[in-house]
């Protein structure tokens, strides 16, 4: 009853063929055909080890590479034909590879499963992937750096609760997005270091047999070490879930500067216009311009935090070693790390086409008593208790809006009112600029402190990119 | 400046072509292409209704129906090119059919915009999904009830906390899947009222100025009713987070039966073993025989679980009417229909496959004490009260265990010292038979109950086939 | 070796105590002591019914229910002691029975399980608690309707990607919130037909030996119909899933009203002031007035989406029936409950403190070009075909940009250098009354219209509220 | 109209007094109370400061100091009292110590902010639970060990799939338990590099115009740096999500670590049994001892990973700076490091309960083919190529399942029967002793790898405890 045709090289001891629908629902091939090139380069390294240890003999071993490599020229030049009843990546090119170099590519399994396999492809595909976001993380960082180089001056209002708050340098502003992405990248870092660890040589679930040299697996891959309980190493994907979880945080980061840039483009704040070439206009309002990079990216945060859920309840209460369930590893991170590389390079793209207009951060800065605090500060150097000067500003505001005037409106006379020590000083601390230069501590916006912080910013970005 | 040839369709007011960039990161036809047919359904009725209301001469319709038809025909033959500079599958349909056809074409559009025609384009697709779903529902549930008709006096174990509880019908334990699918079907058509609104009508949010027949379009794509207001219409996603729970609650039962199957199908216990055509096998142990589709279909909830974090992340906090964010809003969904389809289809198809080892069964009833309760419950009826009772058996329970017996090993003489109302006739009550048959009332696990239960089902599912 | 005063009263077959560590980590008595009056109303039914089949005498089950009122009355007033070491509400309250009324109470339990029981409470909770939301969707509903009354012809900016797109009435946006709302209401009363079925007479898993009438059980307790299946009866959790469901919804139409109000109260909108009884200020910054109320219900929608979340992680993969796991089910309700109550109630309240600021709205809408599709629309009428009159409008807007002047400053002749057929009559299409009055079909933004659909509204509401 | 007696700390501009339903939503005080060790210590060391640069009298620090340092000990002694209209932790201190010591009172908030204040506590708050749990970790860490010492020579199945896989040292599966802990205090050691970062001194967003020592207060509390962007500070929630997310992981290791023992323990595995002290009964059967805590531990993965998505959502698209959304971040890492924690205790302390059946264990292991992975392994050091070996093998274990035979049930003549290679030393490799000792490599299953494992292990639990 058997078909031979539709044999699997685990079908040994199975009496019936695989039901199609189980070969289209099992099959993976059609995603982690791009683990192909980690896949090569594990097995050359494992191939490498066994003629170390005299399971392969030197020419079996160097056949095998060139077998590989050849399968790798042909995947990349599209020559390559995958098949799904061969189920994955795995299986292909090895199948494949016995059907061109005979007897050898037989041996290429031996001491190993796909169980270590895929664990160690998936480790080698995300270490890439993660170098490369930590680039694009330090990119986008270096646009925004550039870009606030002319912003220190440029004041707009700072918001708490989207209420007008206090003055603030623009600059400073960008800058807090900048320590955003830094704690990005420090957290990328320190997952790497769990990434980069080598499960090849578990086999199954308990290891094998042959006396593998897994410190030279290692090497040859760059791996920081090998993994130290092989039960583990099958079935540990915290890795994948903790850069899913340092993703998720960029996105949420993303979002908030996506939130902010489409506010501050909108027609009631237009303290920026986005160039052209970043928006996209209405198939029946003629007249829109959209901000929808912004939005894509802030909508986009989702996709990447669902990911991260997909992989939590994926592997909540499974018994060890490796279930079926763990191929639904992929899909989600390969999705993510696919959101997070796009997203970060248009938004770094988009920065550079920001045009900004300061008269209109400005005179909304002006707007909404913004330097009510600095009136409060003046009071409690003049000797009154912050809490007490905190309940005089908040009637003299009161007073303001009841006349319709700005702080800076009131006279001399109606500010006495509230309060005998103020005095004319009190005008230059209640101007913008007044306001911002005295924010002068670190971490503070006065544009002094946010020229240091520039400088130092820079400092640790370029430490960043040597890493 | 501006680069004509890649002029969008929205370009009139843009003095910069589309960054490159920009257009990879903005496209959507990679994925919403897959809505074509629903496209071209609703710009069918679009353009209909446009000629009812003399907006469109009856030729243009006509012309534009026969077009749209035309290029449907094309994209299911796969000779359609489509273009990732004209962004979506709406922007290629209608650009395709202006150049095909000419002026009419560029008439379709009227009093319509791409808000109101992507909402009903995924109402369409997402009607269409979900009675294929409540279909894929009601064989899994066929494949269910033929399943136990031969197992309604079959014995096993009924678990609580995973620990022997009572003896119990398999029929039954099968019916407790069945009444859940019955509820997935059940709110799958109770989410369909609200799936099946039109929003067609809405145009970008407010309306148009043209005197539209919304009844006539909402009659041709047999929609309930058009939607109440514009402004919800095109900013709505309600449905397809409840869709998406209706279907994470569908991956929940499927992952919870699959976690028995799997428990099942171990070597401890032996209670079935899949047909082969449903299980692969090892890479490296020979021995293997995995429930792989089981495992995969748990593994698999967390996916659909991800895709309403996703969506609900994507929806949160946005203001009105459209934002461009909702683009992310199909990916999801196609993926849980896409996963809850395949997932219910290959599910149905072990089921069969599934041979039943019913003296396992049998003998795993007999241990763990399973038919205490039903001494308990024997002594209430010597009226001891049920605490006591229970505290009595309590007391026997332990006993067995120390002297390394089960319930009916003890004797006479031995129960009887631990309450002198026991009789002979306890042992009868001790029966696994006389356990599983006296819970004899509607919800109960005695075959004669279960048999009605199973009839009821049948019936339930003939009117359900039947919606 | 046994602590007999902390005897459980399961703790027949025991031969060791509860850990204390234990004790204190399964205890549920801290939050399931809410469900009392649940649990005594089961109670009381249960008892009821056993007198009904004679398994209790009718004075006992009237002692019962009067030690069971009594018990009530005492927690009500706060006189009742809990105590951590019987666990749960349901053995603190039968145990205090059975020391109140002897041996009757100890025979309460007959035929029951707690699995069944808890089942039954949660239930009934859970179905008072959505009629009690419904009403308090209505009522915040109303308060909309009322609020809408004065704003018909209140013209503001439409928004699509937040920048303005045409000219609405201000109660069209409203009713736009309204259908939100209806629809949460629509899905409860689906979601309520799920919960209102009755577990009791389950027992652990299996049913019972005793003839219970389950029929009369849930006529008592005002259920629609017992449950089918004794195993899914104790094991399913499918309605607080759902009923979380539909409560994630409500917060995300929170959510986005939130952030509409609180952008539309930011300086740089002004659109509406908030009362003062519904803001808060701030510790530093006196001149700040805060809509916290939006703020804080925004945030609350992590919450209830963070508890739908939990539901789905607890219920994965679980193999029936009872688990331990499930008592986990409950603080994530009670929350979403509370939750959900209080964010309805208080933004209910803060409805009527809103004061429009119109004019701010109009001038708003005066930017950004709004009508620019009402003379694309015109320019079709003219027969222009649309995406020509589409193209057309773009250009003339990016004219109009580059003069620095809007639509209607535009001369005639300025407006004709674009296109011939543009008239003298075309000033009466540019204008904000001209654009709303013009989207006069259903759903549209016409004030006549929306005087219509608030009718229609209220209308709804009252046979909702008479449910 | 103003209630004074309800007058805020911030109602100075505000009109009217705080509508009650809007005091009982916006409280914080009744979960946030939590904070006061932290909020004290941290205005202790604010006010430090203030002297130390002048803007307090030496006298007014100390007098601030006393006051809050007696505030401190009437709230531990449970003597102070909370006022709901106060709001919050901080307004309730502050006021109780203006009351209490008059003027100086007042001048605390000085150069401060709730919005710093708040960040600061949490942050406080938050490096001790880390530092507890990373305690909590290391002691189950040390249980484990402590119960693996005596396991190294257990044999039990290793399963993949759930299906019995090869044989492993018991000893070397809880070792696996143990590498999953290691990287979860790896991961919070990291996490708490940036959670010490100091906000103070960023007042509301922008700093203040006092000259702040912030490297002062710094060195006072602790922290590791001062943050350096005040817009930063105040609203990033960062440490609070990657806390969670590694939180997440912890319980989903748990949850993994508890469907072991669930499974162990169930009457059909029996491979363990849990001490009485950890188990609970049942209401309805006598007979039951159920593994509640692992259940309950199972279960609350789902809470905790519930609270890692409500804080996402929560960050999802803020706009900078500090939003009333985030008074939201408190009560799910409360609710978090709550459930860590006693989810650790309790497990940790059953750990030494649990027996080891090593008989049941064996026996398990003898059944499912678990070594013919060693036979393939043998065939290839014979020469076989891996592949091909792996057929043969399958095709022998098909035929002994035909004939109902173990492995090493087959004669040598049935095996020759399958490659001639095969001899009499065949069945040293097919025993599990001999498969479980040849997997001796690093990371292997071998006793003599465990053993030294284990020793390395406790080498590094070491070095963890000292940090």
């Amino acid at each position: 009853m058997t078909d031979k045709s539709n044999k699997k090289l685990w079908g040994g001891r199975f009496s019936e063929s695989t039901n199609e629908l189980v070969e289209a629902f099992t099959e993976s091939i059609s995603f982690d055909s791009r683990l192909y090139e980690y896949d090569i380069q594990g097995s050359i390294a494992h191939s490498k080890m066994l003629a170390k240890i005299g399971v392969l003999s030197e020419q079996e071993a160097r056949d095998i590479e060139n077998g590989l490599l050849s399968i790798r020229e042909q995947i990349k030049t599209g020559s390559f034909e995958w098949s799904n009843s061969l189920e994955d990546v795995h299986m292909n090119i090895e199948s494949r590879l016995s059907e061109n170099i005979g007897e050898a590519g037989k041996k290429l399994h031996t001491g190993r499963s796909r169980n270590d396999q895929v664990a160690t492809d998936i480790r080698l595909y995300l270490r890439q992937a993660t170098d490369q976001i930590i680039n694009f993380l330090s990119a986008l960082q270096g646009a925004l750096l550039d870009f606030s180089e002319n912003e220190i001056e440029t004041i707009l209002p700072g918001f708490t609760h989207l209420q007008v708050a206090q003055p603030i340098s623009f600059a400073h502003h960008l800058l807090a997005w900048n320590e955003m992405l830094e704690r990005d990248v420090e957290r990328l870092v320190d997952c790497r270091k769990r990434i980069n660890v080598m499960p090849l040589g578990s086999a199954a679930l308990a290891g094998t047999s042959f006396p593998l040299d897994r410190d030279y697996s290692c090497q040859l891959l760059e791996f920081d070490r090998p993994s130290r309980n092989s039960l583990d190493a099958v079935s540990d994907r915290d890795f994948l879930i903790e850069f899913n979880s340092a993703a998720s945080l960029i996105m949420v980061h993303l979002s908030r500067m996506c939130e902010e840039i489409i506010l501050w483009a909108s027609e009631n704040y237009k303290f920026i216009e986005i160039g052209d070439a970043f928006c996209t206009g209405s198939s029946i309002m003629p007249q829109k311009k959209n901000p929808d990079i912004a939005e894509l990216i802030r909508g986009k945060s989702g996709r990447v935090i669902g990911n991260l859920q997909s992989l939590l309840v994926l592997m909540k209460a499974q018994p060890l070693a490796y279930n079926r369930d763990n191929q639904e590893d992929k899909e989600p991170i390969f999705d993510t790390v696919d959101t997070i590389t796009a997203s970060l390079n248009v938004f770094a793209a988009m920065i550079p086409s920001i045009k900004v207009n300061r008269e209109a951060m400005y005179q909304a800065a002006l707007k909404g008593y913004a330097t009510a605090t600095d009136l409060a500060e003046y009071l409690v150097r003049a000797e009154v208790p912050f809490r007490d000067s905190h309940a005089i500003v908040g009637n003299i505001v009161q007073y303001a809006i009841e006349q319709n005037k700005t702080l800076t409106e009131l006279t001399l006379d109606e500010l006495k009112s509230f309060g005998s020590m103020i005095n004319e000083d009190v005008y230059q601390v209640l101007s913008l600029e007044g306001s911002v230069n005295s924010r002068n501590h670190f971490g503070g916006t006065a544009p002094k402190q946010v020229k240091l912080a520039l400088i130092e910013a820079r400092k640790r970005l370029e430490l960043q990119t040597k890493l």
